[in-house]
């Protein structure tokens, strides 16, 4: 048994326009019952592959039958399905755009039961659909009535060919791996897509990025000087770059797809 | 029956300060029960006209009876006056400034049962007031007594002569209607006062703005091309200009009150 | 008896990345009947004494019992200790590293109980825990097992030597105060160390600053012209420079630590 009355929001919208909060007036009109926690409204606009990347870093920490309510959506209104799905442990609604593609891959590779459902029963939607905010119309009523407890196969005809997106692959060298910067956060941290699996020995690798050397990873900040550029593992177990109270994606100059490498 | 429980908070405070946090502190010490949900905190400082839009925009979203606390307020601490008001389906808690104004015309208009109170009983405020913060001294108390149950005309005294602001009303030409930007979001797309009854044959008209002529509206974004500049009804029923996939607001430099021009 | 069901969370972590919402997850995860309110995350990176004195300022007015958590913690996975405190009324989680310092000077200057503790049980964390992200991994399951009730006196050992954060003092001049500023919101107004014990005569004062000077304190904003620069009392009653409909800060090209001087 499950508590499904803890539900999230991730979407692109930002918080100037007041979206996100009437997609909370439309759960509270159906679940009055439902906890409700932003995860953020700052993807950057219709980067579906970012806003993966956080959900499959948060989602795991939430109760089981969390119901995970995600919108970057660049193709609303068109012919993109809308979907819900049971992904192992927690729901996803959303786009059909591969915005659930990292937590899909996890709980595949996993062997965890997976569930997906085309929601094509507007019973279970606002009874007017705009054009341009499903969050509102299609995605917030049918989080709310998965939290009322209704039956994930009831709101929707099942469906088994899912847009994936893919992740960028580290690729292997001679001695080493070639990776790249997936995300940066707001303290201007590289995350990489590079993993423990890639680094044998932290403490005697080179990590090279934007013509500089890192000699090994730290294992915490405290053990590098103020300003020194680290590599780290972060807290979702990727290769980060940092710089000691400072701001690396600045110092470098780094995008998202810039080149990480790994000897050793 | 309502569930007065939720409450909503819309201000210019910014989410930097501590301000709305501190507000949610001053509810739960007196409405424990209260689920509260940001609209924004990003309304621009001391635009109550924005917040008047996205007030009207949002309210009608939340569950009938939800308290809708806003705080858009440059006369705080002077004469104007703190008020409360049942609107229809729900009330407004904040400073008698034209902020309920979108809301208050659309119950009139509706014919819905409309009740203003001048909060003039201080026991229902904190106990100190400064002459710089009333959301936090005054409305979210009143909010908060508001959904334990205590009635609106117990707070105050009843009020006749709101403080009206009215939205700029788009003007007929030969064959079509000169309206403008009312609002700019943080996609950039570009609202206006236009509507569909000034529409009548949305595949037909042409749609003037800083130069540029759009033919026809789409139905969904979907329907443009990525970098198209293309007109679309949107979410709240209002005539939007927005690039595919980009920035209609940075291509065409355009600001809150600019021409916006519709030919049949 | 306290509802101890109350959690407030202060960061500098932003609201881009989703770290806010992952410690609501692991909070909900242990105690489901916790009510969460963010009082901010855009404390500037590493400032602990802006969150100390945000955290200060806004604390008072939650409800007793309020467990307020707070992650501004540059020394993370260092030897830097995590503790939990009972500041009189309310609870504080987070690192000792003079976070709590407003709230625990004032709470030891009106005689309250205090009581720290040094967060050193393991049980009552995450399994796993980073060496960069103990928001999630310590403080918001420390907080969360409080909330339940566990005592605090049950989540480690008690510690006598906090981390002090002293703020900074104003000196007596001659016939007045040399104060500084110690705080800009985001509306630009300059919040200073000077307190109604260092103003005798509000209306007969000069406060000087970036070489202005500005005869007496107004009771409120709207006492000044729009445009004019004014003294007031904030809400948390420190002497504060404002700009009447606009953006002190800017006008006066102002810094935290400036100096502001009143002279009678």
């Amino acid at each position: 048994m499950f508590l499904l009355k803890f539900i999230t929001l991730l979407t692109d919208f930002g918080l100037q326009d007041g979206y996100p909060g009437v997609m909370k007036g439309v759960i509270w009109g159906i679940a009055p019952e439902a906890q409700i926690a932003d995860l953020t409204h700052f993807i950057h606009p219709h980067n579906v592959l970012e806003g993966a990347l956080v959900l499959g870093r948060a989602a795991p920490y939430f109760p089981a039958g969390t119901i995970h309510t995600a919108v970057v959506d660049p193709g609303v209104g068109t012919q993109r399905r809308p979907i819900a799905a049971w992904l192992g442990n927690f729901y996803f609604v959303g786009p059909d755009n591969g915005l659930c593609s990292v937590l899909l891959e996890r709980a595949q590779e996993w062997g965890e039961k997976v569930q997906i459902i085309h929601l094509d029963r507007p019973r279970y939607w606002l009874p007017e659909i705009s054009s341009v905010f499903h969050g509102r119309d299609i995605f917030a009523p049918v989080a709310a009535h998965l939290a009322n407890g209704v039956a994930l196969a009831e709101l929707g005809t099942p469906l088994n060919d899912p847009v994936y997106l893919h992740l960028p692959v580290p690729q292997p060298l001679d001695h080493g791996w070639q990776g790249e910067i997936i995300n940066i956060d707001s303290f201007g941290n590289l995350s990489t897509n590079l993993e423990r699996k890639h680094i044998p020995e932290p403490g005697k690798v080179n990590v090279l990025i934007a013509g500089e050397k890192i000699n090994g990873l730290v294992r915490t900040f405290g053990d590098g000087q103020p300003g020194e550029l680290v590599a780290i593992m972060d807290s979702s177990e990727h290769l980060s770059i940092c710089l000691v109270n400072g701001n690396a994606s600045q110092r470098l100059q780094s995008r998202v797809g810039d080149a990480v490498v790994v000897k050793f």
